[in-house]
């Protein structure tokens, strides 16, 4: 079965737990959609950059590849910075991109945003923060 | 039935999005918890601020002030600058909230942080985006 690329974009810290969190829910990701290869990447100062891991992915059999930010809202890394590393104009959530010779669909999807799974996390980490209260 | 209160604190910023995402968030939060009377804060820049929020919860007959930041990860402001608003000592999860003389439980609930449930969503957001290269 061909795969596709799941590019998971973090925004990168100088703490540790962007990075952190980035690469545990890469794992997530890996662990539960056997369907993607997933590699996460970096806009600054953690490595590997997303520059790197788009050339990574040039050596990978996928037949789409999906560019994912775990950011929580728009802004101008989702507008402007990670569309142009994308090599897509502004505004455009589509694109190509090249394996081998071969060009293979490009999709750039949208950060967090507002979601009802959101709101279930914030209760799930309100219930835990409660929990450790009456021991 | 008492109810608890639920500070949603978000980041806050120059552009609309990340107040609409905590808006939006508090929204769905006090749809599915009606045991929470839920309201939105923030750091910096958008208001309510979080201290206005704080103001407004010792006119509500809460039993409890459960505090959760909108945040992706730890940093600054989560082991800092919100602890110091709070009157939590830097790494302590616990405090008290004063309403009208009465004293009541604080709790101060993690970040968004590592969890199955935000890969689903990123894995949400990469599924809407490939279906709308597929019209």
């Amino acid at each position: 079965m061909s795969k596709r690329g799941l590019l998971l974009v973090g925004h990168g810290s100088k703490l540790p737990y962007n990075k952190e969190l980035v690469e545990a829910t890469a794992g997530f990701i890996a662990e539960r959609a056997n369907e993607y290869v997933v590699k996460p990447g970096f806009m600054s100062i953690n490595e590997p950059t997303v520059e790197e891991q788009l050339e990574a992915f040039r050596e990978e059999s996928i037949d789409m590849l999906v560019v994912v930010p775990l950011f929580l809202a728009r802004g101008i890394h989702i507008d402007k910075d990670i569309p142009g590393i994308l090599g897509l104009p502004e505004g455009s959530k589509e694109g190509t991109f090249q394996i081998n010779g071969r060009t293979v669909p490009l999709v750039y999807a949208d950060p967090i945003g507002s979601d009802p799974l959101l709101a279930e996390l914030m209760l799930k980490n309100a219930s835990d923060a409660i929990a450790r209260l009456d021991p």
